[in-house]
């Protein structure tokens, strides 16, 4: 038997499995092997299913071989789970000491779909406490470590995800963002990351942190895995709305782009803002963009909005337990909840009202513009540890620091994606793509065209590991 | 020349006016010379606008003579609007002492409506201080009087509108209702109050009580006039929606009703709950209801959250002008600001999130029931300067308890319709009739049907003014 090839996507392991090169057992069994020998050093995942995931893949090799008809678009591909969403056939900690022992009885929605694919899901992956922080240093299991750079951070709050897909542990993952958690961890790990519109895949079975904010998408090595698989979590597969059949012909279409200038200058460390500029540049010179307009915003009026929803409906998840058990939560996570209980309702009010005219702001911008760019993290993955990045010569702290380019787009529910583009300092640059509300189809489309130009500056990037 | 008889509803009064029973600006004319000789009495203007009014009736008499087919379908029709509602032409002062001489420069959208129907606008009625209460009671322009018993009060917030209607110094009026500031007002004097469907009629140029409770609709004489007056408000006139022709036939039909029966036992003064056992025995007893059934939710937990959201939102409002002018707030409206101030924002949340409960519970009451009655307020109209009640041997405050019956259908959304049922110790009794969210004309229909039936009960509550 010739040594089998790990694909290296999710729609080529399908491919593979189709054509035989892989059986669901021998895929599976690969993953689980990888997993045992690389997570005690990435700490990707909180919990390995194998027997569960052995069984599964059992019964997708029966079916392929007795019914191949049956099978489910994503039959016999490992997937993980961000362990923040709920399996009732493996605990669900949420990264919280409090639920180590925790099994729920139901399914989330989303691996309710993923399983009727047929999709094998080999475990749970690594989160921020609760997912309420962006660097994946957890209070009680330890932190995520980059595949990359073990010595430095994943990103969170998905981070064992991200670590999951990029160490090839898994084809893809399913994460969570509500200021940046899908995104943040694709960046800093050189993978794709994808939040589509606010409300088109359903939170359900999914520990909210900010209802109004919170997203479920995947995290993939490709832009169209990532379209394949939010297929799925949609229920856009086969249907009409697939935003992967959209992916089908990819044309090369000049862009007219919105960048966030300010934002970025006033944000990004050097090797990030000159790295994005770089790329800019490359596509200008490639014909891709033929326009380009300067977006404004004030981005402390968005953290503040962005905090003040974020923070109130967090503590309102978060009250009942943390009068119960508070001295059982991570001291970040502890602090930052009690300062959102402060919130009053008026200033809750504020905020939404102040939502709704972004929102409407936003969509006035793509009047004369198909997609906005800029960095997804105004820094490259830092050393775990770190409290401080130095910006402009000033030091900034990290949390506030790494959702400032990614929140607004929580703020106001319009899809977003990272999508690898080459190495800055080194470590993985993430390009960060927004479209209009809804639009998901169009944001993919422009992402995959992105994706191929940029195809040269992941050689490298991709080669590292 | 004979004697003109003034017309007993809106519609009588389009009718006379087309066969040139009355000129508008004979009709215009009669109604100023009554609002100055009773509203020294009644306080129910805090506007008159004789010279906009006398002006724009003139026009709409031209128009009669050179252009009739260009009349809008309320040409001629003299109609009040409560003060909170801008227009253009007329102080608008909220029943403020801060805007005593504030002058909108635009018109709020009803009014545009109205005019574009060529209505004409007689003045600005009297209102509880920002709509913020129930009595009427205004520190700053003194009470509104019932014209039934002008010791008593009119209700509120929108006690000059109910006035002016009852004591024909218009043909009908435009009033809000955020906690049950159009019925209540209505059945304390013995007229049609209606609130439709949240959402139905544009509350743009409307200074906000709490905008996700408030609604704008209109006090009339009669069920038809309610829905001729909306399909306007609404934009529903002549279309396929229009609420008026739901009306043209009125079938007697037998009804499933619900009767919140602990909620009434639990807050109705005797004479109301008497009442209207005796009314629900007399709809019986005719067939015009063949199956009842018993509501029950928890009327703390309503009251609570709609005074989160109440309040949460009414702070928004006021929060910059209280601390500018706190010293020219009336006592108790301040005193309820105050209180309101402190709402958390996770309480807010918390309430957002009952209500939306309690409109899925409501919606589920109509598999099996077509109309909710009870009555519109737990008391009659009680005498000016009464704080305290006896409801079943206890002192209840009048301010919580004139609202238990109304605010349930602010909360829930849903639309809902107070009608004159006779007389309950020797005051008018309002019955109020609550529908299905979205189902504004099968309510009207019942409306019609019942004030049909029971108009008997109402020939001695009518006569005696």
């Amino acid at each position: 038997m010739p040594v089998q090839t790990f694909p290296d996507s999710l729609e080529t392991a399908l491919q593979m499995l189709a054509a035989q090169q892989w059986t669901a057992q021998e895929l599976t069994n690969h993953c689980l092997e990888r997993i045992h020998s690389l997570n005690p050093e990435l700490n990707a995942f909180l919990t390995i299913s194998d027997a569960y995931a052995q069984q599964r893949a059992r019964a997708v090799d029966l079916l392929a071989t007795s019914f191949p008809e049956a099978l489910g678009p994503l039959a016999g591909a490992p997937i993980s789970i961000k362990d923040l969403i709920h399996t009732s056939f493996a605990a669900t900690t949420y990264g919280s000491q409090i639920y180590r022992d925790y099994r729920p009885t139901l399914n989330a929605s989303v691996v309710e779909r993923l399983e009727r694919a047929h999709a094998i899901i080999v475990g749970k992956t690594h989160l921020h406490e609760f997912a309420y922080g962006i660097t994946n240093e957890n209070a009680h299991y330890g932190p995520a470590r980059n595949p990359v750079d073990t010595k430095r951070m994943t990103g969170g709050s998905s981070g064992g995800s991200a670590a999951s897909v990029r160490a090839s542990l898994a084809l893809a993952s399913i994460g969570t963002d509500t200021g940046g958690s899908i995104r943040i961890p694709a960046s800093l790990t050189g993978i794709v990351g994808y939040k589509p519109t606010h409300g088109l895949v359903p939170v359900d079975g999914v520990l909210p942190l900010a209802s109004t904010l919170d997203h479920v998408g995947p995290l993939t090595r490709t832009v169209r895995d990532a379209a394949l698989l939010t297929d799925i979590l949609a229920l856009t597969h086969g249907t009409g709305a697939s935003l992967r059949s959209a992916l089908d012909e990819i044309e090369e279409k000049p862009l007219r782009i919105g960048i966030p200038g300010r934002l970025i200058e006033r944000f990004a460390t050097d090797p990030v803002s000159e790295h994005f500029a770089k790329l800019i540049s490359f596509l200008e010179e490639r014909q891709l963009v033929v326009w380009k307009r300067q977006l404004g915003f004030d981005a402390d009026e968005i953290a503040l909005h962005q905090g003040n929803i974020q923070g109130a409906e967090a503590f309102t998840v978060h009250q009942t337990r943390l009068q119960e058990h508070g001295d059982l939560y991570g001291e970040d996570v502890f602090e930052r909840l009690q300062t959102s209980s402060k919130i009053s309702a008026q200033d809750y009010i504020r905020s939404l009202a102040f939502r709704e005219a972004f929102q409407r702001e936003i969509d006035s911008w793509f009047a004369d513009i198909d997609i906005i760019l800029l960095p997804t993290t105004p820094v490259v993955a830092p050393e775990l540890g770190t409290e401080f990045v130095e910006v402009r010569g000033e030091a900034s702290h990290i949390r506030p620091l790494m959702t400032r380019f990614t929140n607004p787009w929580n703020l106001s529910g319009v899809p977003a994606i990272s999508i690898p583009g080459g190495l800055a300092d080194g470590l993985p640059f993430g390009l960060q793509l927004v479209g209009q509300f809804g639009q998901d189809a169009g944001l993919l489309r422009i992402a995959a065209q992105l994706e191929q130009a940029l195809a040269g500056w992941n050689e490298a990037a991709n080669a590292r590991l």
